[in-house]
Parts: structure tokens; C-alpha cells; sequence
């Protein structure tokens, strides 16, 4: 078996943490910045040390690719992105494109035939932290992305992303040519860290990840009437809070009926007037619904607007729901899961089959191609904050299982 | 039985209301502003079309006085604010001043005998909407505003009590003399807008009250785990809003145990993160609780204290409460109560007797003097917003009652 190299993990860890410190004490780096661009040019330059030919597509993705030895195959991909949250950390993303970085200079310093060609990709605006439209470079690869949104959406200063794209040297005009068909890739493998503390609660270093529980996002607007806190009995009120907070920890209840690793997340609220002496009179609301499968996180819909009619009768507030965005969950086919699961076997250490409650351009690129995914623990479940952390022996164990993985497909 | 003038009533309404109209609408005429200066000009001169002496304290509250026929006895007095919140109504204090004014002007215009000399109060800063300090002019009277309080507190703009004391042409190192000894005076009474929807949803036109439960704030600061809303299980969670939504539903029903008229709210709620994709790690609320005794509001902050800690024991989440705001309720003597109550029979309409959830100047006279207090109904409960509406029969109705009852203590 050969190993990877954990201190060139770390050292490409530490360089790309270089770029995009923040002055709250974490990394900023959206985007088409000049910090991204810093990131950008590194990771360019460990592709090309790694002996691969380099290109960017029409929306800033940036590919490395190793020819393989038959031609006219599919590719053989993994990636990540190196974008982050606002005030996040140095492992989301990151972990990701330096353990493919890794997978592939392991192959060619070995020597290691491989029929199919081979890429690594470093997909942009992932987080959607500048413009607020996530996995924005996997759905140009699906030819999602149309040239108004392009014109559409703006950063917090106004900048459109047709601007940025301009700025960075691409022509947004031609963004249809991002696009991939099906069948150019053979599979797609993602490291990515947990961002939960499934594993870190555990004690297990690998994550195999059977599926990508997507989710939908609905808005609920609640109406009742904003009174006088003090001159407004209890019976006379008609307090959309209250609504709302029946309707969170209800939830939260068919999330635990359902099952099925079902969550249901309100983290987003806002109450008007909002005033300590007002009986509020409006709330908005956002559920976040997240399941592997359509069906259960359907059903989990469903419950919560039966729900809502029942509470808002009962409270004489009016409601409305709004699906503000809903992206297709996957499960990973089993033919892919089952190739990593013999590979995070080899390395001697124990591993967990689970379900990514966070969304990935994995997901996307399960629409074009096969996709087996890894999961390393996030210590205490930390996530898009700068404490956000991974011990470095996981992340080796991982990228040996990503490695493990890949050289069964690859040739 | 004299009778009040409805047309007089509806004209100094309609007049006062030409001041500190906003661009939403809605009336806004914060204290000591060139908006405040027009309308407080204006009540002075009705002042002095009634024959009154017009003074103002060192807080800015104005005073117009009838002499009565005997001397050195205590003043029986009547009065409101001309104050309003931002983008709030024409008839919340408003009402009470001009009625004031109009029962003055009855007693002079049929020149009624009375042996106490008489005052209306104009109370400065009663909303509290410039300097976020509620019932500034009669804490001023009570000699409960300091120095350093004046120079400490400032409006948005930065502008300190201080400085717009000065501007409004009063020496705020002189504070101390609006101070009023115990005895000044042998009762206040007050006509306000209800600004709930009891008399309303009653259909009567007047409203006794028997006592003001004035608030205590208290704010609690929720502390959980920010966690990644798709990664992190139901079961993994320590969701600080959910503990807020128990801990609100929690309030409503001790409210209504405790019953007696306590009202329990939470108006005023921040979650933070608050992403949708984020389980809110922290939250932060405001309760507003209020009774007319000082007892039962106790039991429900300790009941609400109670529970507080049982749910977040279970959820384990941190907490902690402060009490940002605490007035004394006061219950309103049966002796001046009972004087009102014969006031109202004498119009022959139906009266309600009842507890003020809002808190009002009067809670404050009544720590120097016998109060009594009647409420206009207020349409749909709707106040401190433009719509704030009560009908101008039901607003003469209830002069005539503050006329009767006035007119058996002042003699």
C-alpha cells in the first residue's frame, strides 16, 4: 500500500490558511477576491507541480488534469473549493482540494498506471458567502446558470456576478460553456469535514457518506396583531410568536417521528413590531427540512403545514409558507459507496456509514456521474466558525482512504 | 349637569394633531422638538383662554392653574402628555390634555365654585420615545431624576436630556425644583385611550380603572451550540431557540394560571447566528411581565424562573436573567375609584371597571397623591400606531365622566 504524506497535507493546510485572515480571529475569502485569487494561484501552482495540465472553466472552476494511459475515457475527479463563510474556518473546503492534490501526487510520484484520465477540481463560490447562491461553479458545470442570474445577483457592495467574472478575466457571456455532459465523468470522489459531530461524538476517524440530505427552506409568514403588551388580556391576543414557537418545537417533534435521520431547523426569525412591550403582530420565520430521501423530508413538510393550519386556527393568525429553495437530496449509489468503504477498511481504521445533512457540490455532480464521498470528524461539530478544527491524523487517514479508493477506479 | 362641549373637544384634537405629522403617516412628536414646541405653544394659549396661570417646571412640564376660592389647600389636578412615540397616533395623551383643558373650561365658562385651586399637567417625555426614558416629566416631579442621568442619557442623535433642557430654554442643573412635596396635591386624575381592546370588544364607552400593572423587563440570555443545520441530528442539538419557544409558551400559560389580569410577553426576541442553515446558538428575549399587584407578578417571574431552568437543564442550555426594568404597580384608591364610578353613572352610559396594562404618569402621581383614571376605548385596541383611533362620542362621553367626578372633590 502506498501512503500518503501527511506532513505535505499539513504544510498546504498551513499555506492556504495564509490567505483570507479576517480580523475577527478566522478567514474570509469569498469569491473572486484578491485573497481567493492568492488561494487560487497556490493551489494552481500544486497542480502544476503535481504534473498536471491546468484550466479554468467560463465560471472560475479550476481544473488540474492527468492524461491516463487509454484515451477518450471518462475522468476520474475528486475536489473540493476553497471559498469560505464569512469569519469561517481553514478545514471546509480546504481539507478537500489539498487531500486530491495529495490522492494525485501520491499516483504520479508512484508511478501508478491509471487508463482513465484524472482531474482534480477546485469548484468556486461554494459557500454562496459573496453572492449569496451556493454551489454556484458545480451548477455552471450543469448548465444551471443562466446569464440574467449572472446579471441579477450582487455582493453586499453591488457588484454583479456577471462584474466579478469580468474583474477575475472571464467573459460571463460564456457561461453556457461551463457546462459538462453526462458521461465525462466516470465517478467524483469529495473529502469534505463533517461540519457536524457525528463522528467526533464517535470516536471514529472516517465518514462514509451514503447519501446528501438536501435541503428545502420554507419561509412562513405569520400575521396576528400587534397590541399593547400591558392593555391586551391574554385571551384577546392574537400572537403570531407564539405561533411560531408552537410551530419550531413541532418541528422539532416530526423531525423525531419521522426518523431517518429527518432534521428540521428553525435559525432564522424576526418579529415585528418588535418591541419587549408589544404583543407581536408579524413573525418570519425559516424552516430548514433536510432528508436523504424526497419522500421522508415530503412527508416532513406536509406534518409541518398540517400543523401550522392547526395552531394558526387555534390562534387567529393568519399564515403563508414559501418555498424559498429546495435542492434534489441524493443517495450515493452503492456501487461507489461500497468501492470506499473497501478503501477506509485498508487503512486499519474503524469507519461509519452516514448521511451529509450539509449540501456539497457533490450533490451536483451525482447528477452527472458516480459519487462517493468521506467524512472527516469536525472536533466538538464545529463548522463555518474559525474554531472549526480536524486533527491532522484524520485528515491523512481520510486522504489514505480517498487514495485507497481512487486506485480502484482508476485503472 | 354641565355639559362638556364635543365640538370643542374635536376641534383642539384636530388641532394639536396638525404637529409632528410624519412621513408614514402617523404622528411623530417626540419631546422638546421644534414639533413639540408648536403644539405645546398651542395647549399653553387654551390655557390662557381658560383663564389660567401657565408656568412650566425645570423638567419642561407645564402647568396651567386655576386659584381656588380658598387658600393654602392642596390642587386637584387633571392632565396627559402631548408626547408621542415615533409613527404613533393623534389621540394617546393627547386626548387626556384636551379633556383636561375642557373640563376647566366648563368650570370657568359656568363659573362653578371650587374651594381647591385646580391644575392642568401637560407631563413632558411620557413615551420615553427621544430618550428611551419613560415618564421622564413625572419621575422629575418625584424627584427621582439626577444630574448625572441628564447628561447620561442621549436621544439618537447624541444630543444628552441636558443639553435639550438648555435648548428648550431651561437650566438642567436646576432639576431638583420640579421636584412636588407629598400633599401638593389632594388628587390627579387621568382620561387616557385604553390602547387594548377590552372596552372595545365590549362595546363600552368608558373604563374605570381600579389599578396599573406596571412592567417588569426581564431579559434572558440563551446559550446553546451553533451547529450546522443538515449536520447536526435532532438528538446532538442544543438549540437555544427552542428553549426561547418552550420558555414564551411557558409565559402564556402561567398567565393564565396565575389569572387576575397577569399578562405575560415576549415582544422582543434576536437569535443569533441566525442563518437558516444554523441552529441558533444563542438567543436573546425580553419578557414584559405585568399584574396590578406587586404579589402576583412576583409569582410569575418565579414560575417563568422555574421553568426556565427545568428546560434548560433538559436541553442543556445556559441561561441567565436580568431585570432590565421594574416599575411599581400601584392599585388605585376604592375612595377616588368610587368617585369615578358616580361620575360615570351620572352620563347614564355603561362603565367597566378595570386594570391599566399600560403604564401612564398617573402610576407615578399615585405614589404622591389619589389618582383616578378612566379609559376611552380604544378602536380594535389599535395604538401607538396611525391608526390609533377611539371615537370622538365615546372621548366626549368620557369628559363628561372625568367633568362629574371632578366636580365632587374640588368644593
Amino acid at each position: 500500500m502506498v501512503n500518503v504524506n501527511k506532513n505535505r497535507i499539513q504544510l498546504r493546510l498551513d499555506a492556504l490558511a495564509k490567505y483570507g485572515i479576517d480580523e475577527c480571529g478566522g478567514w474570509s475569502r469569498p469569491s473572486y477576491t484578491e485573497e481567493y485569487r492568492k488561494a487560487y494561484d497556490m493551489v494552481r501552482e500544486w497542480m502544476e507541480e503535481v504534473g498536471m495540465t491546468v484550466r479554468s472553466d467560463s465560471a472560475g472552476n479550476l481544473f488540474g488534469r492527468l492524461e491516463g494511459e487509454a484515451e477518450g475515457l471518462p475522468v476520474v475527479a475528486a475536489g473540493s473549493h476553497i471559498d469560505t463563510v464569512k469569519n469561517g474556518g481553514k478545514f471546509d473546503g480546504n481539507a478537500g482540494v489539498v487531500a486530491a492534490l495529495e490522492v494525485m501526487q501520491i499516483i504520479t510520484e508512484n508511478h501508478i498506471q491509471h487508463k482513465y484520465p484524472l482531474e482534480v477540481i477546485v469548484f468556486v463560490e461554494e459557500e454562496g458567502s459573496r453572492f449569496g447562491t451556493g454551489l454556484f461553479g458545480s451548477r455552471a458545470m450543469l448548465g444551471e446558470i443562466s446569464s440574467e442570474f449572472l446579471r441579477e445577483k450582487t455582493d453586499k457592495g453591488g457588484i454583479t456576478i456577471a462584474q466579478a467574472l469580468t474583474n477575475w478575466g472571464l467573459d460571463p457571456g460564456r457561461i453556457d460553456e461551463a457546462k459538462v455532459e453526462k458521461g465525462y465523468y466516470k465517478a467524483y470522489f469529495e473529502l469534505h469535514i463533517e461540519q457536524g459531530s457525528v463522528l467526533d461524538s464517535l470516536g471514529i476517524p472516517i465518514g462514509i457518506v451514503e447519501g446528501i440530505a438536501a435541503p428545502v427552506w420554507l419561509k412562513v409568514t405569520l400575521k396576528g396583531r400587534a397590541d399593547h403588551a400591558g392593555a391586551t388580556p391574554m385571551n384577546l391576543r392574537r400572537d403570531a410568536f407564539l405561533v411560531a414557537a408552537e410551530l419550531a418545537l413541532a418541528g422539532e417533534g416530526i423531525a423525531n417521528s419521522i426518523g431517518r435521520s429527518t432534521v428540521v431547523t428553525v435559525g432564522k426569525i424576526s418579529v415585528k413590531p418588535g418591541g419587549a412591550n408589544i404583543v407581536p403582530g408579524e413573525v418570519e420565520l425559516f424552516f430548514d427540512v433536510r432528508n436523504i430521501e424526497v419522500k421522508w423530508r415530503t412527508e416532513a413538510i406536509i406534518k409541518i403545514m398540517d400543523v401550522a393550519k392547526e395552531i394558526c386556527t387555534r390562534r387567529d393568525v393568519s399564515y403563508e409558507f414559501e418555498e424559498v429553495m429546495k435542492v434534489d437530496p441524493c443517495i450515493l449509489p452503492d456501487s461507489i459507496t461500497s468501492i470506499v468503504e473497501e478503501g477506509a477498511k485498508e487503512t486499519g481504521a474503524r469507519y461509519h456509514r452516514m448521511v451529509s445533512g450539509a449540501g456539497h457540490d457533490a450533490q451536483l455532480m451525482a447528477k452527472i456521474t458516480d459519487v462517493g464521498m468521506i467524512f472527516t470528524p469536525s472536533i466538538n461539530g464545529l463548522s463555518h466558525c474559525p474554531e472549526e478544527d480536524t486533527d491532522i491524523e484524520d485528515i491523512t487517514i481520510c486522504t489514505q482512504a480517498l487514495l485507497n479508493s481512487m486506485l480502484k477506479v482508476i485503472s
